[in-house]
């Protein structure tokens, strides 16, 4: 076996996320190979992928007999594990920080698809990734576009835009907001993604964390991010450098191509399953200003993320909490950034948390949503 | 006088591109410092450039009484003289080819605008900046563009795409173009340049030329390079890698972005002069194919291109010859691409040329041209 090959522990294998890694590790057998995986609630896709990719380290989430020849272990183990080179943190939520964690400490390399790990503790990785010198590779369409877009300048950089396409509610009239059925939340407009990233695109919710995530992975402020509609999702961000050049990634609107970058870093991989866009054939690439006031999520996600301390991780849990409520149809739309500005404003936020801090933070949280929520009797 | 600052020999310095290299060196002096000057025509600007930049060295393509402290010398001899770290080569045509591989052959850094140097002899010029390890900045948004994409990657690449505003006439109906006058194809909706490279934009006979250039300067044949319609003119042009994934640089459509990240180049100086683009404010980006049928000249020059030898140096001579004519009215815009055709179809081209092959052509251009429009009494 060549000693070319990246040996990958994919956390989160089941998800959307997860199931597009392994098809991009599917085109390259002689470049990757998978040592770990772990997977959620589809046992019985995890047992297939097993089947498939032979690794030796399993976790579920779930009761689950692995197979002869695999080990069953918990995600910190698999992440630090010796035969694992990259670690892919294909999570959602606080479960992939303290695998983040225990792979930077044990020198792995990291591709990030969890928002929340830097989310709620950027301050925490980014210190421990310095410390190992620890290359993130993100993926995600806009924080890998940032990422290749810096390749190779030393300059500093005065603004990162971040493109959003709008969601599947940009062009509604904001006085029917309120009334967006699920359905109608769920229907991306460009991207296919899992649910609880659907919602939080149609609320722009998502373009917060993507800010707060960009910010500790390229150290930079929030007030040097800014958010554009790109309703395409060709340009999947830009970087602004001092002498007022912008550089632009840009690919068709496909996850695949953020997971492969990230896997194949520095490298490139030659890969003609991936769609191509043809410029004269899209015709036209349009921007537009957001709406703060139609998007009270956006607004409550950034000014958390400016505040700091704990309000970030209070705005992961608060946000997943609320989007749960609305996919089980027990809140209106509207009533999403109603129960995340509640939560926000009633937490005492901790200034420079410790991880302990940041749990105990998303414990408060969790147990602040309940008791307003048995209140008023949903 | 910190050693940090870069001696610069500006050769075209009283033309277009000359004039904004001065222009972005007076906005840095303690980065930038003028060792030589070598001007064109316009005897009196030069005088008023010598005075605010006070250079050792001066040449003057006419008579001209140099002040005092400052010594007449060469193009060849600024180039390749010890007090000069980078020369600009600002000039246009063939007068640009033996300064540049006089600054090569004496270990200069190159920032080349002179489009002709690559076209007529990319060859010979490649070869020796290759043994010499010469960095050769391009001074043209296109590929300045393509230069900045290309930073920090290291694999291969897919597809060169260079963007065309398509000039003045890309709206025009192709029944009309014979007709079109001098003042009509001077009008370049986007740029503001020099009256020959305007209607060589005009003509689309540029971007033949560009293609050429780039094709040299990034080892890339010309069947992997495309051109597409771009009328903004804010993306200065995109590289295609071979994932699919495309990178792009945008800027608002000034030329002294590229001459600032030639002459800074590898660092990015901030400037705030130049103008900045706000994506929401441009609102669209469009892109659209090319009717090479009504754009003889592109699909001349791309031709001449291919066939390599002498052809390109012959290509160059004879657009040179007939832009002229054109501008002087002497002949109709339709007949810009009849004189061309025309004498490439009579040259016999030489394989592998020397410089002395590559001249010889030129002046055999020049000849044959002479001897056509003798015929037809112009």
């Amino acid at each position: 076996m060549s000693s070319n090959i990246k040996k990958l522990a994919i956390l989160g294998s089941t998800g959307s996320i997860g199931r597009q890694v392994l098809d991009i590790v599917g085109d390259f057998p002689d470049r990757f190979m998978i040592t770990g995986l772990a997977g959620g609630k589809n046992t019985s896709l995890l047992s297939s992928q097993i089947n498939q990719f032979q690794p030796k380290l399993v976790y579920s989430a779930h009761k689950f007999n692995p197979p002869d020849g695999t080990k069953l272990c918990s995600m910190e183990e698999m992440a630090a594990h010796p035969d694992v080179d990259m670690v892919v943190l294909a999570t959602s939520g606080k479960v992939g920080l303290t695998p983040t964690l225990a792979a930077i400490r044990s020198g792995k390399k990291i591709a990030l698809a969890n928002k929340e790990v830097l989310v709620m503790a950027g301050a925490i990785v980014m210190a421990e990734a310095g410390l190992k010198q620890t290359q993130i590779l993100p993926i995600d369409s806009e924080h890998s576009a940032i990422y290749q877009c810096l390749q190779g300048e030393t300059s500093q950089v005065a603004r990162l835009i971040l493109t959003a396409s709008g969601g599947p509610l940009f062009h509604r009239s904001p006085a029917t907001l309120n009334s967006v059925t699920v359905d109608e939340a769920l229907k991306h407009p460009t991207w296919k993604m899992g649910k609880k990233v659907t919602i939080d695109s149609a609320t722009l919710m998502n373009k917060a964390l993507e800010a707060i995530e960009a910010s500790w992975l390229f150290s930079i402020p929030l007030t040097k991010i800014d958010i554009v509609i790109h309703p395409q999702s060709v340009i999947h961000s830009l970087v602004e450098f001092v002498d007022g050049s912008l550089k632009a990634q840009l690919s068709a609107p496909d996850m695949r191509f953020a997971i492969q970058y990230a896997l194949s870093y520095p490298e490139r991989l030659a890969n003609n399953r991936l769609p191509r866009i043809d410029l004269p054939l899209l015709n036209s690439l349009t921007f537009d200003r957001i709406n703060y006031s139609m998007f009270p999520c956006l607004q409550l996600g950034l000014n958390a993320g400016k505040k700091g301390g704990t309000y970030p991780a209070v705005l992961c849990a608060a946000d997943e909490i609320a989007v749960q409520l609305f996919l089980e149809k027990r809140i209106d739309f509207g009533q999403i950034a109603e129960i995340i500005d509640k939560i926000l404003s009633l937490h005492q936020s901790v200034d420079k948390p410790t991880l302990d801090d940041i749990l105990e933070a998303d414990q408060w949280a969790r147990n602040t949503a309940t008791e307003i929520l048995s209140k008023v009797n949903l």
